[in-house]
C-alpha cells in the first residue's frame, strides 16, 4: 500500500471540508486519512471518496503515526496542537497565523517560493488568503521588472471568516428580504448590503491585523523584507471569493502587453482581461477554482512604471485548502515528507 | 411672494426624487416648482411639501419662466435639454456627464470650489458621485499639505446606476434566497453576492469611463490639471452609499493627528475614526445623510508623506441631489441666480 498517512485538524470547518474536497480532486496519494476536530464534533460522519470517516478529537496521541497533518483551526488552537503533532512525528501544514512570521518556519505559496520548503523543521505555514492571491500575481511581475511599491485595497468575502460569516450574511439577507431587521451577531456591523472596513484587530497605528498580515507576509514570501506595501482590507457581502485592486510600481517599465505576456505565462494564473468583450474576473468566476484570476491590467500613468491589476481567487481554495494541499504536493515531490 | 421658480427634470428617477426630498428638507426658497420627465411619466402625481404636483413633459417651452432647473437625466438627454433650458432663460444645474469637462462650464462641489460659480454662463455641472465624496475629503488635506498623488479603489452601490441597479440587486437576491437562479438583465454580470469591476465603457487603455471621470473631474475641481490620479471603480452589492479606499501622497508630511484635525475642521466632513472603539463609517452610516464620512485615517509608511483614508457618502444625496441643491444655494447666496 502506498501513499501518505495524513490527518486534517479542523475537518468539520469550512476550510477543513475544502481540504478534503481538494485532496480527493487532486488525488493526493493517501494510505490513511484521519479527521480531527474538537470534542463537539467527535463521531461526526464525513464521507471521503465514497468512504465514511468518523471525526476524532484532536489532542495528545491523535497525530502518532501520521506523515502529514493539515491544520485548519484557529491561531490559538494551532499554537497548542501544531507543536504536539510535530513531536509525534508529523510534518504540519498550518493555515493559521500562529507561525507565519516565525523565521524558522517557511511561509509558502508553491508557485512563488516552493524552494523555501527545503530544510523545514516540521512546520510549514500557509499564508493568509488575501496575501496568497496577491503574491501569485506579483511574483511574475517582480521577476520580470522588479517591484518598488504595492498599494492594495481588498474586497473580502464572508467565508474568509469561516462558517460564522456565511451564516451571518445569509441570515441578515433573509431577514431584510422578508422586511425585517438584520440582527448583528458575528461581525461588528451589518454586512448584508453593507461594507465593513475592519478585519482582525486594530493596531495603534490604525492598521488592522489583516492589513499587517498582507504587508508582512508579502515581504516574507517574496523575500523582499523592505518592500513598501500598504493595504486597506474590507469585508464585502459576497459569500466566496476575494478580490483585490492592486496598484504597483515596478523598477523597470512594463507595458500592458508585456504585463499580459508575463501574467499569462505564469504558473497558477488565469489572465481574464478582454475589456473589448467585457471580460474580467469576478468572485463568481473564481469560486470553486484553484487558480488566481487577473484582469483589468492597465498602465498607470500617475507614477513612473505604474500598473493597476484586479486579482480574484477562491479564498477557501487557493486562499486556504488548495494552497495547503499544493504545499503537501511540493513537500512530497521534493522528498521532504518521508517516503510514500 | 418670494423664492425661485425652479424645475426638476428627471423628477421621477432615483436622483430626481432625492432632489425633491433635499429641496424640502433644506427649505430651498421656492415660489414655483415644476416637475419634468419623459412622455411616459406625464401626469404622474408626486407629492412635495404636502402638495400634489403633476409631472409634465420636458421639452421646448417647458423651461420658460424658470430661474433654475435641476437636471437629473442621462447624458444624452442633458445634451439636448440643457441648452434648450438655458435658451429659455434658466440657470441649469446638470448632474450628467454632458458638460462636466467643458472649459466654459464650472464643475462644482460647493465645499471645494464654490468660487468657480462666478461668471457661469447658465450651466453648472455637478460631478460624478464617486468624485464628489473624494474631493470633499482631499481638499482640506491638499490645502494643509499639498497633494502629490492619489490612488483610489471604489466600492460603489447599485443606486449609482439608478433604479435599474436597485431592482436588479433586489430581484437577484430574492431569487437566490428562494433557491433559484439570478437573472442578469441590467448589469453585465450578476451583482448579488458578487463584484463587478466595470462601470461605464472601457477605453483603449483599459480604464473605464467611470475611472476616467474620477481622474479628470478631480483635477478640474481641485484646479490641479496635472495631479497624478489612478482609480479602480467597482460595483458592489450595496443599495445606497459609495465607499472609497484612498491612498494619497502629500507634499509636506501630515501626521495622523494633523490629518484628523484638518478633516474634523473641514466643511461637509464627519470624521468617524475611533479604531479603539471600532468606529469607522460604513455605507449604512452614510445613507440618508448629506455629509462625507471619513475614517481609517493612517500614515502610510510605504511612501514619503503617505496617508490612507476610507471615504463614505450617500451617492444619491451628497453624490448627486444634495450637491446639486448646494450648488443652487451657493448661486443664490452669490446673487448668481437672479433675485428670489
Amino acid at each position: 500500500m502506498s501513499g501518505y498517512r495524513a490527518a486534517v485538524a479542523g475537518a468539520t470547518g469550512v476550510v477543513g471540508r475544502a481540504i478534503l474536497t481538494v485532496l480527493a480532486e487532486r488525488e493526493f496519494p493517501l494510505r490513511k486519512l484521519r479527521l480531527l476536530a474538537t470534542e463537539r464534533s467527535r463521531g461526526t460522519a464525513v464521507s471521503f471518496r465514497g468512504e465514511t470517516l468518523r471525526v476524532e478529537v484532536a489532542g495528545p496521541g491523535a497525530f502518532a503515526g501520521m506523515d502529514i497533518v493539515f491544520f485548519a483551526v484557529g491561531t490559538e488552537a494551532s499554537k497548542v496542537l501544531v507543536p504536539l503533532a510535530r513531536e509525534e512525528g508529523a510534518v504540519c501544514i498550518d493555515k493559521s497565523n500562529a507561525f507565519r512570521m516565525d523565521p524558522l518556519v517557511p511561509l509558502v505559496v508553491p508557485e512563488v517560493n516552493a524552494g523555501s520548503l527545503r530544510g523545514h523543521r516540521g512546520i510549514v505555514a500557509s499564508p493568509n488568503c488575501s496575501t496568497i492571491q496577491m503574491v501569485v500575481a506579483l511574483k511574475p511581475l517582480a521577476d520580470a521588472a522588479g517591484l518598488k511599491r504595492v498599494v492594495v485595497a481588498t474586497y473580502q468575502s464572508v467565508s474568509g471568516s469561516g462558517r460564522g460569516g456565511l451564516v451571518e450574511l445569509d441570515q441578515q439577507v433573509r431577514a431584510i428580504v422578508a422586511g425585517g431587521e438584520a440582527g448583528v451577531l458575528f461581525y461588528t456591523r451589518q454586512i448584508a448590503f453593507n461594507l465593513i472596513p475592519h478585519i482582525d484587530r486594530f493596531g495603534p497605528d490604525g492598521y488592522t491585523g489583516e492589513e499587517c498580515k498582507m504587508i508582512n507576509e508579502t515581504r516574507k514570501i517574496l523575500a523582499m523584507p523592505d518592500l513598501p506595501v500598504t493595504a486597506t482590507c474590507v469585508r464585502v457581502p459576497v459569500a466566496v471569493g476575494h478580490a483585490e485592486a492592486v496598484n504597483i510600481e515596478t523598477k523597470r517599465k512594463l507595458s500592458r502587453d508585456e504585463a499580459w505576456r508575463v501574467l499569462s505565462a505564469a504558473k497558477g494564473i488565469v489572465l481574464m482581461d478582454g475589456p473589448d468583450e467585457g471580460t474580467y474576473p469576478t468572485p463568481l468566476d473564481a469560486a470553486g477554482r484553484d487558480e488566481v484570476f487577473v484582469g483589468r491590467v492597465r498602465e498607470d500613468p500617475s507614477v513612473e512604471n505604474g500598473l493597476d491589476l484586479w486579482v480574484v481567487a477562491d479564498n477557501l481554495r487557493k486562499g486556504a485548502a488548495t494552497n495547503a494541499v499544493q504545499i503537501a504536493e511540493s513537500l512530497a515531490a521534493g522528498g521532504l515528507l518521508g517516503s510514500a
